[in-house]
C-alpha cells in the first residue's frame, strides 16, 4: 500500500543561485540542476532518518542511472530557488526521485532522477538494503515501511 | 525529406577524464556528461559550419528546454572517453540533439537535449534563424538545407 | 582612516556540502572553495547594500585579478561549513578580501581574492564608481565611507 | 643537484573552453584555472611515466595544501587555450607545481600549486614514495632522480 505522490514526503531545500553557475547566457547553466536535486534528494534521505553519507559509509551506493529535466524558465544569479524532491517510485532494487525548483512560487524547473541500490565494495546491484527498508518505505508513504 | 539519423553528420569529442569531474564514488559525477553533450554538440556545430559562438553573436540563443540521460558505465579518472552528437530532430522552432559517451567503444551514456530558438535580445523563442536554416538543414540530412 | 581588520563588517554564509563538490580522494574538491568564497563576497556586498547582481546591472564589473588559497583540512560530503568574508584592503582602482572556512569553529581554508573595477561595455579598468564609494568604505571600516 | 626551471620537463594540454566553464560576465570563470591545472598536472605526471590515477592505486595521494593564481586576460568560449605544468620545487614531502595558460602565445594567467604527500588509508603525510623518487626527480631536472 502506497500512498499517492502528492502525500508522501516532500525535502525543500533553498539554494542561493552562486555567480560560478551562470553562463554566458546570462541564467544558471541546465547541468547545474542536476546537482540541486541532489542537494534536495540528500535532504529528503535525512528528513527519511538516514543522511545519504550514512548510507554509503554502511556499504551502499545509490547509483544514478537516468536522469530527466524540464526547463521552464530561467534561474539567475540573485535569485533563491526552492528545490523540492519526493520518493516517485519505490521497487526493490530501483527507486525514482521527482524534483521541482521554483522562485516565488513560479515553477522553473522539473526532473526526476532513477537509481539502483549498488554494493559499494563489489559495484554490484543489490536489492533495498534491510536497514533501509522501513525509511524508504515512509518515503513511499507505506505505513509499515516495507517496500 | 530528411536523411535517417545514421546517415546524418556526426561530431566526435576526445574528453579526457579530468579529476575535478570524478565524485567520492570514484566515478565522473552525472551531471559533467551534459557538459560533454554540450562540448560534442558545439562540435557539432562547428562542422556545420557555424560555431555556436558566432551564432550568439549573431543575436540568437539555442536555449535548453529538456534533457534526458542514461548511465550504463561510469566513466574514470584517467579513462578517456568519446562523446558523439548528431542532430536527432529538426522543426521551425524547436530541435533535438542524440549524444553517445563510449570508451574504447564500450556504450557508457546516451542522452538527448531539446532547445528552442531565442532571439538574443528580447529572450523570446523564435524559428530557427534564415541564415541557419542551411547548415542545419544539412546536420538534419536534407540535400537543400531547407527545414 | 580605516579600521583594523578585526572590526569590520564580516558576511558570515552557511554552505551545505554537496555531493558534487566531493571528487575520488573523497573530499571536497579544492576548486570548490574560490566559489565557496564568491558565496560571501556576495554576502558581503549585499551587507553593504548594493548586492553585486544591481553592481553589474548598474554596469560594472568587479573582475578577479588574483587568488590565494591555504588549505589546512578537508571539508567533506555531509558537512555544513561557514564561510566569512571581508574587504581587507580597499584602494581607488583595486580591492582585496580575505576568507575563512570553518566546520564547527574548525579552520579549514583560508584565501583571499584580489579586484579591479572594470566598466562593463568597455571592458576597461576604472576607479571605484561613485554610487559605491559609501558602502564600500563602510567595508573598509571607515566611518565616512570614503575611499 | 637541480636543473634550472626552464630545462625543466613541461607537459602541454590543449583545452577547448567548454560552454559550461562560462559565467555571466561572458569569461570563464576563475575557479576553471585550478581545474585546468590539474589536467596539466596530470600530464605532467603521466610525461615522468606514473600516471596520477595509478599513484593514487599505488596508495599515495598528492593533496593540494596550497594554490595561487594570477589572472592577465580572459579566455572566452570558442577559444583553444593551451596550458603548461611543470615541477617548481621538490622537497622530501612536498612539491609545488607552476602552471601558464595561453592563446595563441598571449599569457592569460599563471598560478601554482602546493601539495603534500599523503597515504591513502591513514591521511596522514609522508615522503615522496620510493617508487616515485625517479620519475619525480626528473621532473624537477635531476639526472639521477635522486630528491
Amino acid at each position: 500500500m502506497t500512498a499517492p505522490e502528492s502525500e508522501r514526503p516532500v525535502a525543500r531545500v533553498e539554494v542561493e543561485v552562486r555567480y560560478a553557475e551562470t553562463d554566458q547566457m546570462g541564467v544558471v547553466h541546465h547541468a547545474n540542476y542536476l546537482v540541486w536535486f541532489e542537494l534536495a534528494r540528500t535532504r529528503l534521505c535525512a528528513l527519511a532518518g538516514c543522511h545519504y553519507a550514512e548510507i554509503e559509509r554502511s556499504g551502499y551506493l545509490l547509483m544514478v542511472v537516468g536522469a530527466t529535466l524540464r526547463y521552464r524558465a530561467a534561474a539567475r544569479y540573485g535569485d533563491r530557488v526552492e528545490v523540492t524532491a519526493r520518493l516517485a517510485r519505490l521497487a526493490s532494487r530501483a527507486l525514482t526521485f521527482a524534483y521541482e525548483v521554483r522562485r516565488a512560487g513560479e515553477l522553473l524547473a522539473t526532473g526526476t532522477t532513477e537509481h539502483l541500490w549498488v554494493e559499494a565494495a563489489s559495484r554490484r546491484p543489490t536489492t533495498l538494503p534491510a536497514p533501509l527498508r522501513a525509511p524508504f518505505g515512509a518515503l513511499a508513504g507505506r505505513p509499515g515501511g516495507e517496500p
